[in-house]
């Protein structure tokens, strides 16, 4: 792996998943292989979860690791060219990932989209623009539209809990929830794909359940399933992702904060004791209700201590790729 | 030692103090001893001494460490229960302490009091619940009511220092001292609570030096002699602790900034030529005078330095526990 | 090697670049020389190249590394003496520096000029103060007036990249570009400084081109030649150094954003050839041209790189010195 930006970076789910439970057993057994290897983390937004768990991933790989803010160590970056940089931007992103490229051997790099420009954020011009630039290996910490390492960690999370036996898939639910700021479609984007081709590959069954306006881009969706019922969507579910997006087609358009769509037990006793799940920060009683996030329903802190084998088998297959 | 809230989680003062020289002769004697354990050190607040000496400290029992800074690495956490979250709080303490300990072997937390609802800071409403949801040894960086820590450090830094017999005993002043801010009770407390029990093992004898109003809760100052009179209190000691705070009885308030309660070298002559301490940052000349921090009877720095080892000493011990 | 502010820290110039290239083919070949050392690296202003590569050359020596932002992650410092501390700043730098020097074996230092009272900038009285009272080495990661990592770097470069054979010398010039904002001296300062010695070691030729008004102090440019003329200077020209800086003269001032000063193709051109250096950030198209930034005459890139040589280098020397 040379670079670590969608679902199509992985060839075989299942095999990776393996990789990363087998590295949760034994953290430290490959201690070796990142000796002398540089990771440097640049956070273009705030983290917690990836921050502290990409960061504990590295380490365990024996790798030495540079946190750098931008906005508070450094300074803003000018993303766009042919511009006179004689405004509010210091540094151009051709320079400076080309910098960061020179002092790290694989550079991890979170970026938000700014929700105004969709072609913008679409095309992915920011991460796309580091990874041409920076010339080593660029991992997504969440981009403009994806949150791989997230649903990489989704994903060893379902399959690490499922309980049926070997002829049973899980039906994993994809459900909109309110918020009251309009957030990014990335997380659910990349959950909807990994989740697709998790299907694909017969891991699972897919469907999404979202008010009317709420639809993600098909890039990302599909063929799934999408209904505007949640209380239908969610009868003989297995696995909830709860999680807020704004509008794709009106783009960062928030239409309403309906509560109607906040899981809630009453919604919850109708599924098969289906599992909780969210990428977190959550907005408690607003986007799930408190109870289920206290109750053995929900799987989040699992879920979030899941991601830091998620970027250990990351990191450890572009480290193998690396040094071949 | 499975957390390290206050004095109450030390059984032998002697003994703590002693094993914190040791490793001050010997810093990277136990440099296995954290191998591939994990430190969170986790700011809600500004940190100098804090966030480097625990760092060095840990770094030199071999373990890893990250920084997370909530406020700017991450953002503004919910701590009341029961909240519809769709206000300025993104995340609830329960999943950010449970996340950060799925990644942590062991989680400092430095967090002050709000000053204003002195029952929520003084039921140590934050701390508790972080420890509580965090589920791993958790180690007050300061929090609303106490430092220990600090504490800690100034029982080593007077043995270290005290130049009589074994038959005599240090007497220590704790002073007030003006300031411009409304400062929390913690350092005084936590200092208090600790002296209180040094002087029950027979190690030191404590009393307080305060105006009228600026009365501690007696939680921490138990039977200690105060009096409302420096001048006649700085007699005969052979350590001063400098430090202001801010009114228990009245919340947070300041009643006045009386600067003849500024240790200035007239008064510091009446004592016994006493060491004059500090937990730093300090104000020149509105709390102590320039003069005495820059002659040999402030003994400032060298306690600052010895914060090391006070962190050194509570991360071995608990170590110890886990690897038990 | 105890310090590093100047290159009167450097006894011969030849000597320690050929050192520093060393250090670029075997970067890890010094892992043991820091074990146990402790380097600090405080930061009062932004930095992207000097926090990266600086941690990276520590790492590479095996020294465990502390970063502290006092901005953020600390509180404004006073450095003036007799001051009574009743305003914004909460610590004076005397203690401030003394308890980081309590725990690091190494510092290194960033602190911007005011640019507003020449004296105090130019007396490098931050610096001067800081490394006073730390009591250990300290090295500049840039003060109010020189840059000399940057310098070392820019000397290595220089060498790296130069294909005249051994009876040649370059010929070196630094070329004031035009800005928007008010900026320090310290990198043309510095650059002039190591210049001007290499010179006199025989190493190259050097001069400086620059509107009227903008003369650097000639304690740094000594008796370089200056032209005001930049299409008269830049012609036989091996290296342009292209950088903006405010007078010296009339502090801080800023005359004329003179694009005519711009280095673009049409100037370049009439080069030999010349290599285009710059320290980075850089705007662009106010600076300099985009199309000189990303075509092959422009060696920014791995004049950044080598920033962690340079670090490496001077970090090893003040190690070895330290270990004697």
């Amino acid at each position: 792996m040379n670079s670590f930006f969608s679902v199509k970076d992985i060839d075989n789910l299942d095999k990776i998943v393996e990789e990363s439970l087998e590295l949760k057993k034994n953290p430290r057994s490959y201690l070796k292989l990142g000796e002398g290897k540089m990771l440097g983390l640049v956070f273009l937004n705030p983290s917690l979860r990836t921050r502290m768990s990409t960061q504990k991933a590295a380490l365990n790989l024996g790798m030495d690791v540079i946190v750098m803010n931008m906005a508070q160590d450094g300074w803003a970056l000018e993303t766009q060219d042919g511009v006179i940089m004689n405004g509010n931007t210091v540094e151009h992103i051709r320079e400076a990932a080309a910098v960061m490229g020179q002092y790290c051997d694989i550079i991890g790099l979170r970026s938000f989209p700014s929700l105004k420009d969709r072609e913008e954020d679409y095309n992915e011009d920011l991460f796309n623009k580091f990874k041409k630039y920076c010339q080593v290996p660029l991992i997504s910490l969440e981009s403009a539209t994806r949150h791989p390492l997230q649903s990489l960690t989704d994903l060893i999370t379902i399959k690490e809990t499922w309980t049926g036996n070997s002829f049973q898939k899980p039906n994993v639910l994809l459900a909109w929830a309110p918020h009251i700021r309009s957030l990014p479609q990335a997380v659910p984007n990349s959950f909807a794909e990994w989740m697709c081709r998790a299907q694909q590959e017969d891991m699972l069954n897919f469907k999404i359940a979202q008010p009317k306006g709420y639809e993600l881009s098909t890039e990302f969706t599909q063929e799934a399933e999408i209904s505007y019922d949640l209380e239908e969507a969610i009868k003989n579910v297995d696995y909830i992702y709860v999680k807020n997006w704004s509008s794709y087609e009106d783009y960062g358009r928030v239409y309403s904060i309906d509560q109607d769509w906040m899981l809630d037990q009453n919604k919850l006793k109708t599924t098969r004791s289906a599992k909780v799940m969210h990428c977190l920060p959550v907005r408690r009683d607003l986007v799930i209700a408190s109870d289920i996030l206290d109750s053995e329903s929900s799987i989040v802190i699992q879920q979030a201590g899941n991601r830091v084998w998620a970027a250990q088998a990351v990191l450890k297959r572009i480290l193998e790729s690396i040094n071949k």
